[in-house]
């Protein structure tokens, strides 16, 4: 190994947020490392930062400069925080794709939507098999989540080995898919000392150690067995093992179960195409649900964040596919919202509520657990691999620094690390070896724009000022020809002195121009400039407000 | 009493929202009760469903037409909540109102402000002091909230006694003014009994026993001395209590405390002026605070809710007002973020903590209580007050709902009123008696606006979709003249073909309009339908949008 050769980790994503995981590692020569990428996700849009944003994933400019440095992109689980941007971005660097079955089954599915190659997804089985990546030697090894087959990666690498935790936590009965195995984490740790963890950060402030998927067979087994209307219920689609408890605890109390909206039903094909899933209960479809009474039937379906056009959201404004909720019907949310969603996922509960429907949600944690590791849990974890170095990821900042200073609580010596530091994990400690310019890509429709671009400023400006459009037309001596036509969006039609507020913009424009000096009316910036000013000037008196104002000049004697 | 008077509540805002509360009493003849007001509070806005709002309110039509009915506005405490529309919509009803010395302290300066008179707004002492009003006599009875002087009403009629609560706990240690008093509570029960309670319900899903204001002492008392650097703690401005354990909590280490922010300043001082508060501790102004060694500073600062332009938000942006936090200092949320704020707190506790700023919150309940009642407590207060009836109020509808179950589990009758339910309480049991017509204002700038008038859809619109203006200039046999002209906002420059969008779009429209049939160019809706078909057409295939289209068609031949 040449004392040249260096072994670093950049995070582009995922890094100071929960969202868009996008990590790499490289070894080799400064500026001439082998890369590898760990996954490609995406974050949601939102209508008070990002609105008509259809997706949010990071800028990896860096990698598409470095794309033939590139060995291969490796998607630890399916969730689309780590594996949404692959289809929008693989384009852009074009490299072999590595991830468990269920993943890879998901991924070609994105891929096959895109009009992508499927065939670039190739299928590891779990540790021993390797995958050989330039320098790297990377397996795949179970844990367990809230989805499917999630993994965690060990990177090995002639500097030493790395364990890439992934999505996590300490559960060994996860009802779907192989438990966390503290036996194989050790055996792990002891076969070659450990580098550096980089590690799920998400729950590092939940004091108490996880809780088993498993236990919360009995608590949803007993309410949806006390029910005595429709029972409806909602989760992550993803989640395919609480998918599992929801439909036994449905058939054993009786009820036929149909799962409603489209993201659940492919999840719970794949699962079971990939052999993931074998024993899920029987199901009817909708079309046949609509024929059973409802205290024999149970609806399993989509949008437990509030999504306006999922089921849940469906049902909550009315009859959907032939379903209407009513008076002693039963909803559980068995999830948690996520921070931001509260609002869209109040408005739900409290529609169910009018309609006299109990809702029962998360509140004393009888009915959800989450898929991340626990404090107590992460420090099994410190112990179990005892890392030389930590470097917490998936989380926001407060998250990555109190984990940071949960390792150091057993001396070990961990780095903030956040989106575009370049740490150099070369030596005894975690060194920021670089700042790389990283940013957020917007998918707009079927566009990809740059967050900076100024789209959304504008969209953001729009919405709360409201739009002016003037057109204005000018002879061929610069004389207005015809009075400024005014048309206003997104703003009160009348004001203060109760005219319509157009046509005092157009009257007072009329007047202005009508006697501005000469220099003015030739130049276009000079121009729109008093026309901005103008309407901005009326719309303060009438409204209060300064809207956003386009100006169209039309000079006819440039014809 | 004749038989044909009737006894009605009419909740216009607050009756299935937490927010905007209005109530309204009526006794008399139907259709011609004389009516009393009782608060007039405000909700906030938010972008992503009311982009530029600056306020909003409950529509009082049904008041305004009946202005001749109305005897009087009582305010029960001073939230913004329950006062905030005051100034706002007493021009449409121009009746006095009363209201304790500290919260018709703050009316007054709203009305100042507003430019309205304030000898309106009458301070009233509290019960035995009866204001007749009509029908009704009405009492302001202390109760404990996290605000001073909050009061429930004791408001008598010819139909029997009504107890509105207002905003209430159970606390007989609230640090500022008096104690709720089970004794008075049941001296009322015992002198008339109540036909109605009309009850906050902000709580009702919290099933522990409310903790005391003076329960937070010790934790924040021991988490202050044990500080190193600066300290800086919010909570909401006009929790007076709070301000002072933080205050004397900053004293009681050896610190120099500064209040910065003006809602801050502003109601301490009206707190002291009124003389409700008497002892606070001494306070420097913030000039003399950035002299100080951040070790015996601590700053009570505004913005708890992650407000862009409060202190606190000032503060995780850098330097404010000469102060700037860094690595070693300590930030307090004494608070609790509601609904709808987690992300603008969260991004905010994100850049206090990439300052290496500790940041502590309610989370363990250590730091904050809430000022609501909670579902034992108001056990209780059914207990204590034994109505006839119990009307939810000061909740969404799943806590009116859920309030109501908890009533009739002590046999108590309940109805959900919600915002224009029209109940006769006349009787036996709450009856519905109509359904009035109900709706938000907006406050946009300077000027009220209907929630339906779409000014803020067409915003939304705007925000999602982006803009496109369209200028085409026609001659006086219809054809155009010249290309039509576009301008986009809010949209990408470059779509697919990687040409501008805009001049795409243009070449389009000259190619169709220059062979569009006359019956099209000579009728300005058929045009401007052609051109909005040919402006999306494009969009959608080059960016895979439809945005917002406004055509202006200028004939020349018009003129």
């Amino acid at each position: 190994m040449s004392v040249s050769n260096r072994l670093i980790y950049l995070p582009l994503g995922g890094a100071g947020e929960i969202g868009m995981n996008t990590y790499v590692y490289g070894y080799g020569p400064e500026d001439r490392e082998r890369l590898i990428v760990v996954d490609l996700g995406v974050t949601f849009a939102d209508m008070g930062t990002t609105p008509g944003i259809d997706l949010i994933m990071a800028d990896v400019s860096w990698l598409e400069e470095r794309a033939d440095r590139i060995e291969a992109i490796f998607i630890t689980h399916a969730h689309e925080d780590h594996i949404g941007a692959l289809g929008h971005l693989w384009p852009r660097l074009k490299k072999r794709v590595y991830a468990r079955r269920f993943t890879a089954a998901i991924g070609r599915l994105k891929f096959d939507e895109l009009g992508l190659p499927t065939d670039v997804i190739q299928t590891v089985a779990s540790r021993p098999e390797t995958i050989e990546a330039g320098p790297f030697r990377v397996q795949f090894v179970p844990v367990a989540h809230s989805i499917p087959e999630s993994a965690a990666l060990i990177i090995d690498t002639p500097a030493g080995r790395i364990v890439h935790s992934g999505d996590f936590k300490l559960d060994p009965t996860p009802i779907v898919g192989e438990g966390w195995s503290e036996v194989l984490f050790r055996e792990i740790a002891a076969e070659t000392p450990v580098k550096a963890l980089m590690c799920d950060s998400t729950n590092v402030f939940s004091p108490h150690a996880g809780r088993s998927e498993a236990s919360l067979a009995d608590p949803i087994h007993g309410l949806i067995a006390g029910a005595g209307g429709l029972v409806v219920a909602t989760t992550f689609a993803s989640n395919v093992a609480r998918l599992k408890t929801l439909a036994e605890a449905g058939r054993a109390a009786g009820r036929s179960v149909c799962l409603l909206g489209r993201a659940m039903q492919r999840m719970v094909k794949v699962a079971e195409e990939t052999g993931v899933l074998t024993d899920f209960p029987s199901t009817i479809p909708v079309e046949q649900a609509v024929e059973v009474s409802r205290q024999n039937l149970m609806l399993i379906v989509t949008g437990s964040q509030g999504e306006r056009r999922a089921a849940t959201a469906q049902l909550s404004r009315g009859k959907y596919l032939g379903m209407e909720l009513k008076e002693g019907d039963l909803f559980l949310f068995s999830s948690k919202t996520i921070p931001g969603n509260e609002r869209d996922v109040l408005r739900i509960m409290n529609a169910f509520s009018e309609m006299g429907v109990d809702v029962m949600d998360d509140a004393g944690g009888r009915y959800h657990v989450s898929g991340h590791a626990n404090r107590p849990d992460l420090e099994l974890m410190h112990e179990i691999i005892k890392p030389q170095m930590l470097i917490p990821m998936h989380g926001e900042h407060r998250h990555l620094r109190e984990h940071v200073k949960l390792g150091a609580t057993r001396g070990i010596v961990g780095e903030i690390a956040t989106n575009g530091m370049m740490i150099d994990l070369t030596g005894d400690r975690p060194e920021v070896a670089e700042y790389v310019d990283v940013g957020r890509v917007y998918l707009d429709g079927s566009v990809l724009i740059g967050a900076m671009d100024g789209v959304v400023r504008d969209r953001i400006r729009l919405a709360l000022n409201g739009h002016a459009m003037v057109s204005v037309i000018l002879d061929e001596n610069d004389d207005p020809l015809g009075d400024a036509w005014v048309e206003l969006m997104g703003l009160p039609e009348i004001g203060r002195s109760e005219k319509p507020l157009a046509d005092l913009m157009e009257t007072e424009l009329t007047e202005v121009l009508g006697s501005a000096p000469a220099k003015v009316m030739r130049d276009d910036d000079k121009l729109e400039e008093t026309v901005r000013r103008i309407i901005r000037q009326v719309a303060v008196e009438e409204i209060g407000k300064k809207p956003e104002v386009t100006v169209v000049v039309s000079r006819l004697a440039e014809e």
